[in-house]
């Protein structure tokens, strides 16, 4: 049995979406899977009974705080102790839970996953990636999305390894290939960064490299990672969520843009940090809560950090 | 009478769809405009008749040589100085043109800007923007989108300065709204060169900055003119420029789509040289090269390097 911790005040639509995307979750039975719901017991408990979770599979961990978006993430983890998110990482860094998921406030689960869970011996720097969906129906992995804005080629080069363990063990692709975000394809081509990047990525036995790709490269098959520093990879990605932002003002119906729609991914991984810890999107529903356990599952059951660990030896 | 000469050598369709963009901007009865065409006379002179250019308002300027799409642009320019690119650089440098656009290889279009025509005293760096549709149907204007991989704060302050004049007087937006591309919304966020051009660009008289915007902002109109290094701004290109070919893939019809169609712009101008050189689209089209004319014919008539000049007195 694998246990894990959900944060049930976290995000825009807590606990309700919370409760319904374990719901989700259960109703497709699995039953190896235990889960903690870290919250306030007296919102939570009526909406297990509406929602009929089963009830051998989940204990409640009271927490009667909560840190709310727009709190100082450093300051709001020292102050409330008592909340779903300082309470999370204490049972996951205690080992109570195997994992832990969290669609609230950004800036406290990155705080808390750097800081109550150590990053793996070897790895400079934990990243966070984003899914690209691609018109074959697989999706691609963009790293760093945000967390690290300024990078040397030692780093893009340890977001590559984690990439494309993430994706061979998670995303189940066999052989991920590895693009190098560039302003060209040839080999030279780049900002200084891209250019020492290059022959690092070109030399690592851990990846499957094929070059440089472009940003048109980002949204179809050529790649499965994407490496890139934080500020591009933020960049990007908010670009590609603002397409689906037209898509839908536009009323266009189509099924590919749908995939555009980044809430129903839920979240990814921090990679390279020592235990599963996931960051939903603030405004996660049904989906993407049922996706982030199924994730996280799957990390636990695979697991990625010990896999992460043998790379980074 | 303004001079502008066009390469009809340049780009995938040449010389048929710059004969055919020339017509069209003579359909729209330019009668102040006087064309050198530069190019293969033999190839250029039966087309002429077919399209019916208005005899008095054209000459040709015979170039026996191209400089074709993959030759190393240094190189070739050396060593071809009968091609239509190098003479269009010696007409424009020794004033016999006023302006000079072409589509053919734009490395070889880059150093010419560079080295056959000056930098305008003050400026560091030129650069080269490329226009983004936004749904009200403007255009914004994003730089740097390639020229610059690597960037100084105060380059950045540059481009903006760049930008702003153009999308000002060539674009007629009124104190056009500068942003500076940034992962975050708030003051002090970003990589460091994103927190050291902040307070250049609140400081900077010369501009209407309204701060930071993210890669949601690119595409609605919150800014005119958005601001970032040349590695993202290339990336962010492409990708929308990609955003296009998916959904022409997927047989989506959208009249704000059409307008991801970046083929129609034609080129955007090298900014900061001391004359109008603009550099269009490989796979430029009639309309492309319209549009391209028309630009130019604004920069002129409006004398942007002029207003270039006073700005960085």
């Amino acid at each position: 049995m694998i246990t894990i911790g959900l944060d049930m005040m976290g995000g825009d639509f807590a606990p309700l979406e919370a409760v319904k995307g374990a719901a989700a979750f259960f109703a497709e039975n699995h039953t190896t899977v235990q889960l903690a719901l870290i919250g306030d017991e007296e919102k939570i408990t009526p909406l297990l009974a509406t929602y009929s979770l089963p009830a051998t599979q989940y204990h409640i961990v009271h927490a009667p705080q909560v840190i709310e978006m727009h709190e100082h993430p450093t300051k709001a983890l020292k102050e409330k102790q008592q909340s779903s998110i300082a309470i999370g990482f204490h049972l996951l860094a205690s080992g109570k839970i195997d994992a832990f998921i969290s669609a609230g406030n950004t800036g406290a689960m990155m705080v808390g996953a750097l800081f109550s869970i150590k990053t793996i011996e070897g790895v400079l720097r934990p990243t966070i990636g984003a899914y690209m969906p691609r018109e074959n129906g697989s999706l691609g992995l963009l790293v760093d999305v945000g967390l690290n804005a300024d990078c040397k080629p030692e780093n893009l080069n340890q977001f590559a390894v984690l990439g494309s363990l993430f994706a061979e063990h998670v995303l189940k692709i066999k052989h991920p290939k590895t693009g190098l975000v560039n302003l060209g394809e040839e080999e030279g081509k780049g900002n200084i960064l891209a250019q020492a990047t290059y022959p690092l990525l070109n030399e690592n036995k851990h990846i499957n490299f094929i070059g440089n790709i472009e940003g048109r490269d980002i949204l179809i098959d050529k790649s499965d990672v994407m490496v890139c520093e934080g500020f591009t990879g933020n960049v990007v990605l908010k670009l590609a969520e603002s397409v689906y932002d037209i898509v839908k003002r536009r009323n266009i119906t189509d099924e590919h843009f749908e995939r555009f729609n980044f809430e129903t991914y839920g979240g990814v991984p921090v990679l390279g940090v020592a235990k599963p810890v996931i960051i939903g999107h603030g405004i996660s529903g049904t989906t993407a809560f049922k996706n982030m356990i199924n994730i996280a599952q799957r990390m636990i059951e695979v697991d990625l950090t010990e896999k992460i660990k043998e790379s980074f030896k």
